[in-house]
């Protein structure tokens, strides 16, 4: 980040995100390269998500549990296509024990070699589906659905805070069904809740669809995802969720005996988001003040700024704006800034940057007025609340309508920049002048895809889920072979 | 566990923990040497764990965060302690991507050994202490009061579920004050939180007292430390709270300008808790026939079971459980057992042996009755409880009760077998016949300390907080030397 501030957006995006999460206070960098350090206030974004996510996969019928992280190495090779998609770049741990060097630091004991290397998870498939063999026997064992919070590691060569880091953490469902409709059933249901809990709290209005079969999970029969535009018009995958057939179930030979008494693979399914979300909701959201976050997942939701200037004020400034912070507290996420020695405007100017959507400033003319002065961080006149019985649902009304304003913009944004075309060149042609979504009849096929990726950068971002039908009878916008999809081509983060 | 059951605690105490667990389904073993498979039942109690926790640390002005769990290896030998305690027995990191071998299988790729090795974190404070470097600069940065909740790894040799493992999950605080009354008030305080906790959560009546320095954290000033005594006698350190003095900042040159404008070394405390509570719990309050569970963490507080023969009777049997549960469901956390082709009798057991405080049974006299018949897991004579407008705070009050009575059960037990004893002789002979706590006057000596755990394997647990006015004109129950301590003595996990 500069001196001057934060680069505004139209100068240049990829600068304005890292000096929004600077001027935000959400992470640092660490002596550890490709990973982050999670500060407060960004962790707070995350245990936001983490809270209602949570309660979401429970009322769904999921409990939690835990995996170790370490993956005996030869368990990446067993389900073939998994290792060619995640055996490559993982941390390996390959001794248990440190020793005196002679320079006087320490390293690793050769005599405390592992007989067989430990993968850090890039993902917890094959561990879990080892214990699934041990704890589905009957079909009275199905379904399985359990979800784990933890943190994964991928090896990543260029890494962005959020958006991709070595080691990220994450929550990774892992279900277990007795029939293949059961096991797609589970998969759709979950990209639905990823769709919900997308529109719903991060207010990105986010397309879910079908990945195209480059972009599939390593080892799942069907991805599905939600994909988010950003306020560059590029795409950013937010979440998926995965079919998986009975590919783990082989490799790892978990059968149940169903209720004719014969022995079946178990079908399975996969679904996953990561702190990836939290550089979603920052970039879908925040300008070039800095950052703005949507109040169900802001870590403060209201702050109280007291502001007085003779001694005679400070006092009873205070004290009203403490009353005001207990009747608010319990139902919204208030702080009060009584922070000294450091002028009201320092204090605006730094919640304004770190996206708090309400603040309340209190002096000595709103304590004689029994109101606080409001301003909303998305904009728009100040004006004054009165502090009586209505108070907090006056508050709590405007929470709701700045969340409600910030989906509507972002989906206003979706729509303007979603683009139908029927040919390449139009789109090449629209694209040089704006990013966005662009929705094509297509004729699926990698080969064209890659020469399309090669071209212009843009991928498949998804098959909308919304829009299958049109494809019928129209023809490929690249091949002009008969289209047996409606895709979405993107550039993408 | 045997076919039989689960092994009585009079006949073999650490068969039976294994056994209760395994009953209880709370974890299973992992194909990677040392680590634990936390299952959903297991992994409930520590989420109500956290919850509790969490809020604790909130309300006493912490924030969470999240730092990389790789740590440089260079960092390990910065603080001289530290490297002895834990630089020795941890999972190293010496290669990041795995390679084809000639065997089909995988191996670690050569061309990708890490320059230097990453070290899996034992605990953090090496990490965070050179990212405070960065954070701290004047006194306005202090104190700084931040919290992680984390996977860590040790290498042990010997594991025991919950108690012992390589990974485990727990929380660690790590704090920054500008005087060093601060810090020892933060480590106190601390201390004080989790006492509190274990007393009113965990319905474990722990002792809170000062280490001796041959327990001391690698790196502390003092450890302070909450101990718990099982239902053996013997004891387990259940939290530590450390009063880091300068030594990590001295180690990582953490200094701050304080208000004269003169740089001085941060002050520091780190303190934590892990899954080993979950252990704890197991062991202070479970029966011959399972888990019992206080209802502050049990994830199941009550179970419905609904019991008919004649399909006549199923639909309203079922009709008025569910709707006894919806009058529950949001204060308590309950479940209704509807598993079809399952006899009560089977319920019943299962659910014994998980520990649930409460269980409802609804047959059709009930619903005649419009009543519920209720046993409680710790005992005493079956009863109705009328389904009516006081039926939840009658469920309340029950819950409540079965809490306090583990307590007050277990602050019988802990205070039978505390011992006072004036001599080492004493302590032998009282301790041949029961293990428990041996408080003694004593004369504080690396070397006497360690020929009493040679000679029976008794440790210093901790110097009690509450009673060292006591130690004042006596001699030392070993040494006859003057006592500069109360100390308690016992065999520890």
């Amino acid at each position: 980040m500069s001196q001057q501030g934060i680069t505004p957006r139209a100068s240049d995006y990829s600068q304005w995100y890292l000096d929004v999460i600077a001027a935000g206070e959400l992470v640092d960098k660490s002596p550890v390269r490709g990973c982050m350090v999670i500060k407060p206030h960004g962790y707070g974004i995350w245990e936001s998500v983490q809270n209602d996510l949570d309660a979401r996969f429970k009322a769904t019928g999921h409990v939690n549990a835990y995996f170790p992280m370490f993956i005996p190495q030869s368990f990446l090779s067993k389900e073939a296509e998994h290792v060619e998609g995640f055996a490559k770049e993982c941390a390996l741990v390959t001794h248990h024990r440190l020793r005196s060097s002679d320079s006087g630091g320490v390293e690793p004991d050769p005599a405390a070699k592992l007989e067989e290397p430990l993968v850090v998870r890039p993902t917890s498939e094959t561990i879990i589906w080892h214990m699934y063999g041990k704890w589905i026997n009957s079909h009275r064992d199905l379904p399985l659905l359990i979800n784990q919070w933890a943190n994964v590691v991928r090896w990543e060569m260029r890494t962005r805070p959020f958006l991709r880091t070595a080691e990220f953490l994450w929550q990774e469902g892992h279900t277990a069904h007795a029939t293949e409709d059961e096991a797609v059933e589970e998969a759709t249901r979950m990209l639905g809740v990823y769709s919900d809990f997308a529109h719903e709290t991060l207010a990105i209005p986010v397309v879910p669809g079908i990945k195209s079969a480059t972009e599939r999970f390593a080892g799942a029969e069907e991805t599905y995802t939600i994909e988010a535009m950003m306020q560059n018009g590029w795409a950013l995958q937010a979440g998926t969720s995965h079919f998986l057939g009975q590919n783990f179930a082989k490799a790892f030979d978990v059968t149940f005996q169903n209720s004719d008494g014969n022995l079946e693979h178990v079908w399975a399914t996969s679904w996953g988001v990561s702190t990836r979300l939290v550089g979603a909701v920052i970039m879908a959201h925040s300008d070039d003040t800095g950052l703005v976050l949507p109040p169900k997942v802001a870590p403060v939701q209201v702050v109280l700024v007291p502001i007085w200037r003779k001694d005679e004020d400070k006092e009873r400034v205070l004290a009203f704006a403490k009353a005001a912070k207990d009747r608010l507290d319990g139902t919204v996420r208030v702080h009060l800034d009584d922070r000294e020695k450091m002028k009201p405007g320092a204090k605006y100017f730094e919640w304004e940057r770190k996206g708090v959507p309400l603040r309340l400033e209190v002096g000595p003319r709103d304590v004689d007025g029994n109101a606080v002065f409001c301003a909303r961080r998305t904009g728009g006149k100040k004006f004054g609340i009165p502090v009586d019985d209505d108070f907090v649902s006056v508050i709590e009304a405007e929470l709701r309508g700045i969340q409600d304003g910030l989906l509507a913009k972002a989906t206003q944004q979706r729509d303007a920049w979603t683009f139908r075309v029927e040919t390449y060149a139009a789109m090449k042609d629209q694209m040089a002048k704006q990013a966005g979504f662009y929705l094509v009849p297509w004729h699926d096929d990698a080969v064209t895809e890659r020469e399309i990726k090669d071209d212009c950068k843009a991928t498949i971002r998804c098959f909308p889920l919304d829009c299958q039908d049109e494809a019928a009878g129209r023809t490929c916008f690249y091949s002009g072979r008969p289209a047996t999809h409606m895709a979405i081509f993107a550039r993408a983060y």
